[in-house]
């Protein structure tokens, strides 16, 4: 069999050890090849790629990024490749693709896969919002991230009597937020899910004043939002070219407790950090599983699917079934971790 | 309600942070009262334990150990426990035991159980060799401190062409050896599952040699065995005071491939390291839900019964389903690995 | 004797570990008694204070933050209390006071000793900017939590072809942005010894990708700032209660860049994740000296002095040294790092 | 200017980044040439070389090991080298030879400098026991290593109530056991530099166990030993092709405080995870900075000198100062430690 295989979306860790397995497998367990398409779908349209050999992913297993590049992709440009995908494979010599990426390529993916061409998904964010799997690789190495720095500023916060923000990832899904703040015990913990009031965040904090604990750290996702007419945003950040932008939810929101609290409160927001560098050991692992099963699945011809977590096993799901709906925290967890307002 | 907490058997990441929740749970969510006993079930037959209050378990969240402190428990006693539990009960005004703890906890606590106490159990292992659940806490601590370990070894054993043989923690199952094999590349993995033969791990270092890769991590269960009459131990450690005591497969794998292979071959044993310390955010949100869970089973009466984890929810089982078989490594998880031998 | 500590000013993390120190050599080493005033020279003047046995700095070592509590200083309060230094020592049986603090405490401490207080400062900066000794403690924690963010930062930076600016600490000094930046392997440093022209980091950028580097990482000291006439900040952030505030020096490069370069350019904040959380062994290490030898230094009566690193010794300066000129980033560091812009 | 450069002797965390140090600065601020020998001395005696580019280093910085490979040197061959040393310099066209490395390898740069071959050093040990300089790379990142562990192991003590002896590196001189077991809190720390009673570790464990804090860890340099007629080693380790191996200091020291102590304690050797992987950031700058200034010597035509850290600059020393004498731990840093026995 001839592999192709590409990444594609943000960064995420992990991704070095889906391509590095894929080739290990493909190589050692079935005499395969595999090329690797540069910067995502570009490459598979534009005729850059590689051969990937033993070589070629030597090392690679605990590096972040990915050796392949990834750009942002293009919809029109897609619609060209799915089109043309039985020219594509010919002139590559082609068998299967196995695209890695998150919603998006997963969409393209499938688009795809439902023109004919024989296409075997990974999924891949460190939002963890893809409803068809238990967890995505690079979910752990972000939430692992941010509880370290949660970690840190806690003892900052407690020893100098001080308010914290901490905005982390998580734009749709608060996995992020939910899971690195129980693993750093924040005081609060504002979701995208749940939209809240700043009022109760301020009775918070004056209740721990109150009884003694002068301190408090709120981890907040980046797509929490307050309930309609609680709070505002002001202008927002006003640059040197005259452009506004959103001064993002930790800032208005540390600003916004700094004035009702009449104590000083610090934003920190983490920003790319967590989607960078060394994927923890369960990350490896994962990604290390999807990119064996990503190439059994080829071999089986389960083309149009998806490799999914479910429990302890890897299994395939539909590429349909992916990208329904996003994953989001529901109520139960939010009930587990005690703090989110 | 009033409930009684203990920690039972060898260390484990994240037992402070199931205190923690249990008290946090216990006291914010339904106003109950919490005490701890000391040192395991020895504490709950010799009175000793103290009240746990928010104060009481502030900070400890990502401490290692447990702040109960922990004796391995004698059989015996176990016994008289069961024989008086509704004296104990009594004696402490208690509503439920929480036991936190291994195979034998789990075995005491189902003792307990099925004479009519009312318990509830956290497991614990960082073995994660417990069949009822899908992965217990502290584990993913000592897959990722094994994991660092291999990582550190690699760079060295490439620039410095040496063979390496890591020991890791595992004495029944291997799944720390498996896990930590895999996110960290390496070249050989020994489960106690599988009986290995010296002469394959000889020839896949060769192999490497004679491709231009000098230099092999081999990742063995302390557990591990070779296969039989494939390798002696010779006499093993004989200490200061004619003690012999076993020379560890670790150290005797790596005297064995020094020998035949003609080339240095060094041991790594990593012994305790990997059960102490600060657990991982994984390990402390998976323990902080089990808290939690617990106070829940408590409060709905679900007695003999311990918190286990299934794909992404926390759910109760029976704690006669929990101890009956041990959870060892299937022949799909070693598939995937690739490099079991 | 009977030794009185406190910690005043900023976060540091080693704070711990000199109070410990101090305590440690204290009484065991010449059976002295130590009380600790809380919250810094308030603690002092309020009468708020406890006494430091063996147990009460027990595990402290590795912990960040200061168990004594620290608030910024008020002038007029400390002439206060120089002018009542004998009262006050003599309503807390007070032979000597160590204070630990930063470039305010130690001018505070050089006014008492001044006025004939016995006192023997311990210097701390995680800014790395008292003249009068090589390093402080605090100073190699936060360059590594900034390296390990570059690290992170840097291979999604390449493999995602991103331009990244990362702010880190340094108001008047660019010791860590310099180390961190050397560390990272940045590809510009900018600092506040020396004005930065925006266009010449951004032909750094474009040399780099006309090369085949596609990615640049720039470390800039939150105190940086641009040569006159180069570059201007916008009117920064207007928040919500219409106050404007800066915009701060690595969100406004970033604008900068991405307007000129016509490319996107991310700034991350670090903020204070830096100072805050467990020491590194280095800060530990030299935190516990600077203890020892400022309790052995109240026993020799060295008053008005300070401990201070000289090469691989821990000597005295006398307080009047340490607090005159800033140790800034001197032009020879610059060439070294070759990064420098 | 023709630059070649080699690393030798055991592994360092640091080597890849003088490498490329020095490639930076020559290419970039010299317009020199670099060539990198293979496997230390044997690639400069077998004309195994490559060049060295800037993409050749790209990457390196952070990653443990070294990219040129190292082995042990064989003495004979040197005097070869030093004999030869016109023609190999003419063969590969060498205006510079930088060598980095340990005793042996600055033993080796003397001999070769003082035959008339113009050589630049840099010294390199993770034992710190170079006389001519403060501080070598790779000392930091072993301390980190081992403090980590150490932290770790102080829970499970802690909480399970263990004497626990740990061994860290350091054959003849004992700078990582005070370190680490100063930054970790060691109870009780043994050095090359000074035999210890092992009754001395037994009082030590008893006095604490009758105050309440029943556990210890000893940190315990592997050249440490005791003083004469107060313990032995048993046959130490026979292994199955009836080597007899000593049993390792730590190992025997546990054994004898089990026996004397009448409790468990348990041996952990840290090994070889000392050495290798990432360098901590501390380690980066060092190793970076001294390859700058080997660099900048070669172009003063300052033969026969290497690198060294004093204070905060970097010097250069005679080749011959250099490895004179081991610089062990003087009895003013064992007193600040409080802990050595």
């Amino acid at each position: 069999m001839r592999i192709g295989v590409l990444t594609a979306g943000g960064d995420c860790p992990g991704l070095n050890a889906v391509i590095r397995s894929v080739v290990h497998r493909a190589l050692a367990g079935h005499g395969d090849e595999v090329i690797g398409f540069e910067d995502g779908f570009k490459g598979l349209l534009d005729g850059r790629y590689r051969s990937l050999d033993l070589n070629a992913v030597s090392g690679i297993l605990a590096r972040g990024g990915t050796i392949l590049g990834s750009t942002r992709l293009e919809r029109t440009r897609l619609h060209e490749a799915a089109d043309n995908w039985r020219q594509l494979c010919g002139a590559y010599g082609l068998d299967v693709l196995i695209p890695i990426g998150g919603e998006g390529t997963l969409t393209a993916a499938r688009m795809l896969a439902d023109a004919g061409m024989p296409v075997v998904g990974v999924p891949k964010t460190i939002d963890n919002d893809i409803s068809a799997t238990d967890r995505t690789f690079g979910f752990d190495t972000a939430v692992t991230v941010a509880t370290e720095a949660i970690d840190r500023l806690k003892t900052t916060a407690e020893s100098h009597q001080r308010v914290m923000v901490v905005e982390v990832m998580g734009r749709h899904a608060g996995w992020i937020a939910l899971e690195s703040g129980m693993a750093g015990g924040a005081h609060g913990i504002c979701l995208p899910e749940r939209p809240f009031d700043p009022a109760d965040l301020v009775a918070m904090v004056e209740e721990r004043f109150a009884r003694g604990k002068k301190f408090a750290v709120i981890c907040v996702a980046e797509g929490a939002h307050p309930a309609a007419g609680t709070m505002d945003y002001g202008k927002g950040i006003v640059d040197q070219y005259g452009h506004e932008r959103f001064i993002g939810i930790g800032t208005a929101l540390a600003v916004e407790l700094e004035q009702r609290l009449g104590k000083e409160a610090k934003p920190v927001i983490l920003g790319h950090v967590q989607r960078g560098g060394v994927p923890t050991a369960y990350d490896r692992i994962l990604a290390t599983r999807f990119g064996w099963h990503a190439v059994e699945a080829a071999h089986k011809g389960a083309f149009g699917h998806m490799t999914a977590l479910h429990g302890t096993s890897v299994d395939l799901v539909p590429l349909a079934d992916a990208v329904t709906t996003l994953k989001r925290v529901p109520e139960n967890r939010m009930d587990e971790a005690e703090s989110v307002f």
